[in-house]
């Protein structure tokens, strides 16, 4: 195995269950172990390292040119519940690589490296990409009821004001990450070229029915939340096939009231999740989707929006470059968008130039403990980091 | 108002939640206030009264002759989570009355009669029906993880072996009960005589699919474990209905894994419950839901039988002598079955012969905060039960 490979089975490998999948929540004590670990080694890089004050890992090494923009790569530290070993850590360890590979070489860059190793990317209650959304600045922390879940972070508004950094100097961010889904390894290709990153909307939706009895409550005078929500599931789950074939919909949480074995349920509340390039594409979707609500009878339904994060497009010249280094380099890559959300929105949303270099996730399984990526495809993709920072350190970006 | 319905308002009361509905879980604090507080009406009526080891009421009134056998009365005193004043209560209170007018009447029976306020009827961990099943003799309490269970609710299996009674003494069984259901409600009749109680069958079915993440795993790809249990729900939903009339289908119970907005369900439990008088019904109903689970596609379902209660019918003589009183009485009334389960099943399980008496709940609503019965007839199935008794103490049971 490669130092990359090394250092990311070792990092990655903190917060391991049982069945071999990893439970790294962001904030938790398995996540600043991880930090620690990263933060030595970039200290025993050189680098000038700290913990900021909402748990986000920064490691800076200095360039040449004082005045110099910097270059900026990174990724999280933390994991959804049972996931795997690539998701986030790859991207702070392959920049980690990237130093190695600059000490070992002798090599001194005009620009300054920053890396940055996020907290809370995966969804929580304080959000997505939390930690890097309070380093562009984008977290209302006077929100109502935020700092209540702050607290349970440990954490306060004042937290959350004091992590915002000045993005100005920053002259683009690159995140190297794993793909997440079966493109590039059903095509057997090596790298994908992130084009740019599709919105993310999400909503809260409430079925509403009528508890009863459910032995003495004859099946035509129920008002059941249970069954009209599935109605609306299995209604939604068509159309959004028929719709458009890159868009995604998926209810991952759904929880039933009261939730007793003999009581027809009375509040159902699930999150409707779509995700697409094109905001048109996912507007068509819930409109749709409201319109079958009507059509459910016995059961009302109600939406609230709870996340519009609308896609995001990678910066021209980066994608220019990246497939440039890829083709110097011979290695079989496409262009493609991204399906999931990454660190690289925050950074984008402030005005950051972003680039993304994907490698094949086999099978296309993410978040789950079976997340895998070849050791060879993990090192091709350093190579092509690598690359790009020093194409990159050659211009004044 | 009258006394009874004063008694039932007072003590049915105890557990009002904000909103109106009530929440007396068997075992918990304001389970043993209402308890104390029919004891200590028992006891002011010359009953010997005593709380039993598995947290059931017991009260016994002597009868004239020594060598009779006993008349029994009863019900729970517990409700659901937000239920109403009347599921259960109504039953105790109920039988608390015909002892009132007896005495008012100066009246001795010939037999002893009994009345039992039982615990933990609702549905529990414990499995419905816990305390008349305990007097019956019908709880394993060597069960695996059954005294782990028990534990907490402050009990041990020594507590369940010594609830159980000898119930050669008891002459029948009758329970006073809500209908629960719209029937007598929506066809303007006062008292339901009841034929017997419909079976309830319950499995656990467990939908199998495979976590990915949301935003990267195109719709053709996924194996979602809640998109399958939906349309299983949906499926059911409808066969119950064309089925059979009278067949009755609730999901209450559904769990989804891991539980994340951003990840694709790999496991879904639900619980499946079915009631119906005729075994053949539902049998043919699980048989219908089993083809059905595999016709979906890109999910496994597995299904474990966690309640089997078959139908129980009522003892023809006491529904004889009760459609008597009825007519007598000038009541409008029918013999009909019992959608619900109740406390008589495991009496009529040992060999008691059990009766029981309806009165109508305003729209079938129960197990809810507006479940409610008009005080009139609440005191007309007090006369029901009163003269049902006079009735039966003339004979030798």
């Amino acid at each position: 195995m490669s130092r990359l490979n090394d250092m990311l089975q070792e990092i990655g490998g903190i917060g391991r269950n049982e069945d071999g999948s990893i439970t790294r929540l962001g904030a938790s004590e398995g996540y600043f172990q991880a930090l620690e670990q990263v933060k030595m080694r970039m200290e025993a890089l050189g680098m000038k390292a700290e913990q900021d004050p909402v748990g986000n890992l920064h490691g800076i090494l200095p360039g040449t040119d004082p005045e110099a923009k910097s270059i900026v790569l990174g990724s999280h530290l933390d994991t959804v519940i049972k996931g795997g070993v690539f998701d986030g850590m790859l991207g702070v360890t392959g920049a980690l690589e990237v130093v190695y590979r600059l000490k070992e070489q002798g090599r001194a860059l005009k620009h300054p490296l920053e890396i940055w190793g996020f907290n809370l990317e995966e969804s929580s209650p304080l959000g997505g990409t939390f930690g890097s959304r309070c380093v562009a600045g984008m977290v209302d922390a006077e929100a109502p009821g935020y700092a209540e879940r702050l607290a349970k972070y440990g954490m306060k508004p004042e937290n959350v004001r004091a992590a915002k950094k000045d993005l100005d100097k920053y002259g683009c961010y690159l995140e190297y990450h794993i793909e997440q889904g079966d493109k590039l390894d059903s095509a057997g290709l090596d790298i994908g070229v992130v084009s740019g990153i599709v919105s993310v909307v999400r909503y809260e939706v409430t079925a509403h029915g009528i508890s009863n009895h459910a032995g003495t409550t004859m099946m035509p005078s129920r008002k059941d939340a249970l069954v009209g929500m599935s109605k609306l599931i299995v209604g939604a789950d068509a159309r959004a096939r028929e719709l458009d074939d890159t868009l995604v919909f998926t209810v991952g949480k759904l929880s039933v009231a009261p939730g007793q074995e003999n009581v027809i349920p009375n509040e159902v509340v699930a999150t409707f999740e779509m995700r697409h390039m094109d905001k048109a594409v996912t507007d068509q979707f819930y409109a749709d989707i409201q319109a079958m609500a009507k059509e459910i009878s016995n059961c009302e339904f109600t939406f609230v929006n709870t996340v519009a994060k609308y896609s995001t497009p990678c910066d021209p010249a980066l994608i220019d470059t990246i497939d440039h280094v890829c083709t110097r380099l011979n290695i079989s890559h496409i262009i493609m968008p991204s399906g999931a959300g990454h660190d690289a929105n925050p950074m984008a949303h402030e005005g950051v130039p972003i680039g993304m270099v994907f490698v094949p996730s086999v099978k296309g399984i993410s978040h789950h403990g079976d997340e895998w990526t070849d050791p060879k495809h993990i090192d091709l993709g350093a190579d092509v980091l690598y690359e790009t920072v020093l194409a990159l350190d050659k211009t004044d970006l």
